[in-house]
């Protein structure tokens, strides 16, 4: 099983939304999951935990509804990551020197006290492998992103979630 | 739930063992069990593995048993990793612009031809991970586990392998 999956695609893919729209009527959870075709809860769970990390505000009303809570360019990929998937290590350590039989069950402080090398060697690699992560902001991936998708689909994308903010019912909350 | 588990960590610490001990009797996989608590079950389906990636290789017989298949310089963690793990990928990229409501159920193919850049950018911290795993050879992980287990623990664990390769039945098949 990879590290990292569906919440981070998702996550990211809502996100880099906001950051394109800055100026757009903020989009409601349901708006960007109607959009990638997924579900609204789906959705309102990623965006609970985004909110909690600090990177996103919601505004309730009629025009409310989801927005990055910082600058695009501060904000970084391996954030975005570790709000969604809370902070998965690379290697699970079990500490299995401990269990060796020559300890009988009762392994010396020597032994468990220092980090196992194995564990070290792996912590070594996650630091490189978020290293990568932490350097990309949004508004990198974002203009990354932008390189591949055709200015028309940008442009449909946008409109597609204007005539959804003009549709909305003036009593609805939105945010949610 | 981590990317490498159990099977990585008791994996390289069976393998740490043959790389420090080559001229030893080669032990069985009830063998390496029994020194690390764990089942001889679990450490042949390691050893299945690691045989067919090329890393071991057996020897049937009284003094046969499981040694490296190359000198300990020349395998890296990174080969021991994936033989164990299957080159599990740090991000399962599940293509999901092309669910985008735009395309109506039929992306176009210069939306999927190209590598999504989310997915890009997890492939690129991905390979500097890999990178220092694969940097790293059994030999120099040996090392570094030498400076940190006392020579004591060491002379121990080797009187404890040979005291059962004294042990063994002349009928007895090992290697498995």
């Amino acid at each position: 099983m990879a590290l990292y999956g569906s919440s981070v695609e998702y996550g990211l893919h809502c996100l880099l939304y906001l950051s394109e729209n800055a100026d757009a009527v903020p989009p409601s959870c349901k708006d960007l999951a109607e959009y990638q075709g997924i579900s609204p809860t789906y959705v309102a769970k990623l965006f609970t935990k985004l909110e909690k990390a600090g990177l996103v505000v919601s505004a309730e009303g009629v025009r409310g509804g989801f927005r990055l809570a910082q600058p695009k360019r501060d904000i970084s990929v391996l954030q975005v990551v570790d709000a969604l998937e809370g902070g998965q290590p690379l290697f699970k350590c079990r500490e299995i020197r401990g269990n060796c039989i020559l300890y009988e069950g009762n392994p010396p402080d020597r032994v468990t006290s220092s980090v196992c090398r194995i564990h070290a060697l792996m912590l070594e690699a996650e630091l490189k492998m978020r290293g990568v992560l932490a350097a990309r902001s949004l508004d990198e991936l974002d203009k990354s992103v932008g390189e591949v998708m055709p200015a028309e689909t940008k442009q449909a994308t946008r409109d597609w979630f204007d005539a959804r903010a003009q549709t909305r019912a003036p009593a609805r909350r939105t945010g949610v």
